[in-house]
């Protein structure tokens, strides 16, 4: 069973995903997984293993789901939600359900199972932007999905269950509720200010120069005032722009700064397990109602946070985070932090 | 430094709380906390290693910071926010920041270093939850306290530091944004229905009983319908009631369905990790504004929630869940969960 449920008193959807059939023996603690390329199935050779390939990047003589890629994408073998499913929206009692209509897709980076994405060279990361960026352009084109979320997880801690360098995108049938207090909030300050609240974010931290980790002509990252973790960096288009996918001008500079970025965290952390995560604008179209001035006020940015901390119920139950290490600190760091060679 | 700073976009606070000074080499694994009575600082005879009692149970005769106590409140050695600072609200630059006025305080549950809460008798968790309330009720009679939030991490993959049975309390200058999200929902729901949505759910769920795991005449513990985490169950009273240090006539119940609940957790998952927080309303005071109705739209509850998935960047990234198991599998398994003896 796949459905979507809605919490019934704040704006909340769930995946209920039963696909992998979680019965109370199954939640034993994972074995750290070892590298085995003969069992990899996202290792060369093993092209049958996965489900059939969606799009790669591949020389034109090889025949899709063989070897030779360089980039694959491919169908999660246990997705969260399937686009197959016909989207249909009810009551259940008291209760707002949804079918799990969706798409739910693994990016494998390379064909290396050892050379994590701070590894790969700033053309391999180019390439990987592409990949990046055709997949949501695609997805975006079907109306049906109004959202369509990129992020990567490197770790067990962090939730990856194979360590081959892969990130995933899920495309979803509801705007999710962060990015949705995101988009109103941006909303909110532009009605103020009529200022993007994100291009005002990078003026002010170029201006003090504190938390700023690196930057070139086009992206600057820094370590966010109100970091929720420590060491948590987000990388932002200087230019204004609301969606990813937009940004086909600028991915050498992007590519280098998101490079930069990683290998100076992999320094200073000795290699943390890590989220990121890419915030664009959400699927446009006709019908989309108040949010008249998207265009202006919402400005697509990529999170990156390291896992060095627990979350405990403190920020379960409240939504608030503590943080034990300054974002100004954390820069510092960052900023002296030099990337080991290769 | 302590200090609470504001997220420009969305109406998020975060405690950046250096007081441990985090470097990047402080974060190593920790160990695994192992038992040793001798350099636990929350075993009797160990009274002097924590900041002094704010309040405890023990016999007349014992003095304060002394053994003979059953169960002992203490401030946090190392707070996240404390009441000696002085509440300032102030912009920096573009940002909005306030002093780290708060409270963080330890519930040392029992003096036996072994003893779990679920292995406590129901007449101990009573005198536990009266202690709760007490300082629920004492910190609440300071209107800059806007709210106060009990919490429980157990096991270390759940954020507890120390494996001795505590509990912690953090009060806060502001309205943490879940909680204000479940504020505004459940007003929401009353102005459209004049009922209270927590009603409605306790209603629905004992008509349908797919959900619940354990009942008592006062109140009712359930699989929420929308659980963000397999196994997630929630402990609501009966009776509509706000505040949670207001269920005074209440508290044998509570204490046999907090003890019964977490028992049937304990044995169908093999001792899990988990966290509980309980959600109850907000410090109210003449100057509160927009929350006319709160007495009948808010219901205060307790949210159990065992750590046996890991959370990873699909769920930083959008606030969206996806959860491995029915709520009505996980139910059923906890109704039919025998506790073990002892």
């Amino acid at each position: 069973m796949q459905e979507l449920r809605k919490d019934p008193v704040m704006e909340r959807w769930v995946i209920i995903s039963t696909e992998r059939g979680k019965r109370p023996s199954d939640f034993k603690p994972e074995p750290e997984d070892t590298p085995n390329p003969h069992e990899c199935p996202f290792c060369p050779g093993n092209e049958q293993i996965t489900p059939p390939e969606i799009a790669a990047l591949r020389p034109e003589k090889t025949s899709s789901n063989s070897p030779g890629w360089k980039i694959r994408v491919v169908g999660n073998k246990f997705p969260a939600l399937s686009s197959e499913t016909e989207l249909i929206k009810q009551g259940r009692g008291m209760y707002d359900v949804m079918t799990g209509f969706g798409a739910h897709e693994v990016v494998i980076e390379t064909p290396d199972h050892l050379r994590q994405l701070d590894k790969l060279s700033v053309e391999e990361i180019r390439d990987l932007i592409r990949v990046y960026q055709d997949r949501t352009e695609a997805l975006y084109r079907d109306v049906r999905f109004r959202y369509v979320l990129i992020f990567r997880n490197e770790g067990k801690q962090a939730g990856a269950s194979l360590s081959h360098p892969h990130s995933q995108l899920i495309a979803t049938p509801v705007t999710p509720i962060r990015v949705k207090s995101e988009l109103l909030g941006a909303e909110a300050y532009f009605k103020l200010r009529e200022r993007c609240v994100f291009c005002d974010i990078i003026a002010h931290e170029k201006e003090t120069g504190l938390r700023i980790v690196f930057e070139n002509d086009a992206f600057i990252s820094f370590c966010p005032f109100a970091s929720r973790f420590p060491f948590e960096t987000w990388i932002l288009p200087k230019k204004h722009e609301l969606h990813f996918h937009a940004s086909r001008d600028r991915i050498p500079e992007m590519a280098q700064v998101l490079k930069i970025t990683l290998e100076k965290l992999q320094t200073a952390l000795s290699r943390p397990q890590y989220n990121f995560v890419i915030h664009t604008g959400p699927n446009l179209f006709p019908r989309r109602g108040y949010w008249q001035t998207i265009h202006d006020d919402y400005h697509w940015h990529i999170e990156i946070m390291p896992r060095l901390t627990r979350v405990a119920g403190f920020e379960w139950g409240t939504g608030f985070y503590i943080n034990p290490t300054a974002p100004e600190d954390a820069a510092k760091y960052l900023r002296e932090a030099k990337p080991s060679a290769g």
